[in-house]
């Protein structure tokens, strides 16, 4: 008999995907995802995508969940502590929520407000010593989208002295799946159909996760919704230091052993499609000749290697299994 | 060890499909890729999707293919027939062109022109008998991808005497994969986007594929080309009998053990999205209540169940594997 | 001094492009934007591409209306009745809502429900005297977005009895604007984009209206979702009679003085990016080789022929002025 | 009778808007336009949009097209330098190629290389002085796309002292149709659509031309190809100077007058949509609470104000016309 799995929060994007990759990983048991106004529907009518997956929506509540071995948090920034707070120490729990990722609570005052429900280990295998860290978790926060996608890009770079950590620009572009599930007029197909709309410009609650995890110390990040469903496309640039080191040999040697981390053929750039429905990211990066910036660009599925790829990669760590069991390396294209 | 298959035509998106499910198949053993003009390139400077697989292309020979238990023929229609005369018998053969999928030679000759190669097996699962047919021959033609959404909807009802056959009108709208990876001008993404375009209208030559495998005697078929990657939608009407038949419940009942074909619960439509990335087909069926006509709905990702998918899992009959080894049932969505 | 034009319910799509066309017509003085509850608000908030013009949002009330020359009604279904009611006789009034549309009483109570208002002046310039009519009429029924493109394809057809009226197969695809405004879950890009789906399958309110503008008297109509924020495509099927009149020469000649509809070029089939933005329909007919059904394509930008545009040519009537006075017969693309 | 106008290279993106915009404007004359392949062709063949536009393709020859008052060059990069030669001095010329922008020649040859052809008066109006200059040309080489953007966005603070110009970063996403309408694999629309995907990364053929119209001496420009067919938003970071002069302010005061350019109300960012089909650029500007570094966001239609409706706006000028003629100031959205 397999790992007894829960998801909360199942209704929503992440939610969805993490029960496809639940369903078939060859490990894990789907014994319960819970919502709160779908409790009672049957999950293929929330998910038509999961036609063929006998379960019923239950509630959302601590007694459930803790008859699971493990659990996934898919709720609402700023829902999650309340709830991971009543589960027994006893059940694994990964929390894609934000409320469990900064350390710096008079951050989390800033931009989510509210109580700081203080830290877990941090979600991000690849960031050095963190797979032994993940591994021996019983809690972990898993990474957000933007900051899985940015911390990729940057950290090693910041990590080997090879870029200043003081003045980092990004400009980030996520698939409209990334702004939830919620109806909101402004995410109509009409309206972001054709279109690319940034926001939240100036002050992106992400920042200070993102700071955390690479190292940056300044560091501007302006978000943009792109017409698609899924995808993140992070420019990340920063001023080499003196040392003159290659950003991309500094990226393949972090990644050498990472199985979903692709530093690519020089010339190739990343590009989202690439990435739909894998847990990879695709990085590349180079010296732009006129300005002599450090260019680094990266590629995830924000559903997969920025959420429930992501989630699902931790818990295999936390569980001691191959860190692949369940999760695709190979996106699905066109 | 496993079983050793091959891709010819690998290239195009049927192709890259197919090298996807091979990856993650668990008894097959991807051990060559061909195509014409990209032979000597990484397979993954073709298919980005596929960063991390470590194979080359090769040319497009008999030799390279001969040496594989299992071959699949991803060509252009009308290039299989010749190459899949030099496989020798020992090596079973799915071909995803239309060279051996007629049994009437006439109508070979009139839609695609040239010598009629003759009929294979016809690679759709669910047609009745048509499991046993599979798994005890060595070539298999796989169905088109309009022909097999159109005939998971129709075939029972005419075989049920649910309809008559001499008067079905079909609308069906296609992604732009379903047009190929040739760059032509009106497949331009500035041309596709925000655009529906009816194409080969009043004469299709799918036509004759779709009479023989679902009994219709007069069909008019109206293909659309659709602004999105993948996916094919077909409208499906036809004039019920006298017998009155619930159209539902006989397509209930003739896909009751099919594990990819689902009939949607009353009220709830198929829309291509739920089968991206999957080999599933959704279907739902009502009668009109102004014109009387039956409407039939069916939704197939034209990669998977319409390509790549059927054909794996017409494979996975030939070598008496589970009939879902290597497929996902659940689409990627959103 | 032009004419003094008022929008209700100017917070939606239709209302939208009903403000840029009359901010761009050559007679026609905007003097008033209403909404429920958008009053108070700056129009390019609501509708950021009228960046530029200065005007607020009035509460949709009888009296601000009433101070205008010319009204266009785009209200919900079912709420514009109320409100022309209250309209001196001296307002002439466009209602691109669904209220005055059908002379059948029975009808609008099943497919609408409420009271039937009664019908009006019916606004398709390009049925045979329809000119005249919308000329001498100071209350026009708007046709609604499907009616104007099926009518515009079939109409010519039953009127020279090229086609039979009782057997009309209809498949038309709308872009998703034609859906509204209001924020809904499956209305949200991340579901639309990439997707087809069909809706209101067996039973569209609009079909009491396309038998009455078209004469047929059977017809299934079933609408299907496009990923695309506007555009209808509209395929037309129906039988010959014994006359065998060519479908084509038929609408050439039934078009041959209006401005808007364009019969393509043989060979030529219309398609929806064509048309976005302007006020043209394009269509194109052939006699299908498999089933002898007669297909007609025809294709609108739903929110130009297929409503603000519609309207403007209509009141260009009402007013004796030139009838594209304000529209575009081209179409932005690509 | 009107201003006679040849458009040169009409069978591109740029030609085809081109050609929409002086069909409706209400002084210019259409008398020919010119290709190279489609000569001989309608018009509406190759720009289905035009349906209605009677007029048949040139061949691109200096005799046909000197017999006009006023051409535009919509030539590939390098081939307008030698026709616009070949033209009579009294001749008025727009050209939309790159070949007449760049002062410096070496520039010129490290990017595009071959023979500099030399500069032309810069055709971007809302520069200081520029109207003037364009208002006194006979030859205007208009700005590029991605130039039009940045310029508009940044220009005015560098020219203020409010930013620091040795250290720009832009990522400026682009429609497809930027790329041009050569079939090409990468622009497929299976390609493009679902991915963001960047270009030409650290080294682009743009940047001596931004440099030479902003002022900015230090410059990263990262293009990306977004899925929808029109629409460039450029964002724009700089280093605030010690001035700490307010970025929004100056741009609101260097575009009082200008009717195209919108520095959008406090909270509402620019997106590419609300300018579709239109001459206008939505501008907004803020300081990141974060990095201090200013971000300006700008947004244009890239066949608008980044091609076909600047060039118009600057003939305009050129023959002392009200500058927004056969222009529209309001976006077609949604």
């Amino acid at each position: 008999m397999g790992i007894r799995v829960a998801v909360a929060g199942a209704s929503g994007y992440a939610g969805g995907e993490l029960l496809r990759l639940i369903a078939g990983h060859p490990e894990f048991d789907l014994v319960a995802a819970t919502a709160h106004r779908q409790a009672g529907q049957p999950v293929s009518a929330v998910h038509p995508q999961l036609a063929g997956l006998d379960l019923v929506f239950a509630g959302t509540d601590p007694t459930t969940l803790a008859d699971a071995d493990l659990v996934f948090l898919a709720l609402p920034h700023g829902e999650s502590a309340a709830l991971a707070a009543e589960l027994p120490e006893s059940v694994r729990v990964v929390d894609l929520g934000a409320d469990h990722r900064l350390r710096d609570g008079a951050a989390w005052q800033r931009y989510y407000g509210g109580t700081h429900a203080g830290a877990w280990t941090y979600g991000l295998p690849e960031l050095p010593g963190q797979r032994a860290a993940i591994a021996g978790a019983r809690r972990v926060a898993n990474t957000g989208c933007y900051a899985a996608a940015i911390t990729l890009a940057l950290a090693p770079l910041v990590a080997a002295n090879a870029v200043q950590p003081a003045d980092v620009v990004v400009v980030a572009a996520s698939g409209t799946s990334g702004a939830g599930r919620a109806a909101k007029g402004h995410l109509l197909g009409s309206e972001v159909m054709g279109d690319l709309s940034p926001y939240k410009v100036g002050a992106h609650q992400h920042v200070p996760e993102i700071k955390q995890a690479t190292g940056a110390t300044g560091l501007s990040l302006t978000p943009v919704l792109a017409p698609m469903p899924r995808g993140i496309l992070a420019t990340v640039t920063a001023v080499p230091t003196a040392a003159g080191t290659d950003p991309r040999a500094v990226l393949t040697q972090a990644y050498a052993d990472a199985p979903f981390v692709h530093v690519l053929p020089e010339g190739a750039w990343p590009h989202t499609a690439a990435t739909l429905g894998s847990n990879s990211a695709h990085l590349q990066a180079t010296v732009d000749v006129d300005s002599g910036r450090v260019i680094v660009v990266s590629a995830i599925d924000n559903l997969g290697k920025g959420a429930a790829g992501q989630a699902v990669q931790c818990a295999n760590l936390m569980y001691d299994l191959p860190e692949q069991a369940g999760l695709s390396v190979f996106g699905v294209a066109p």
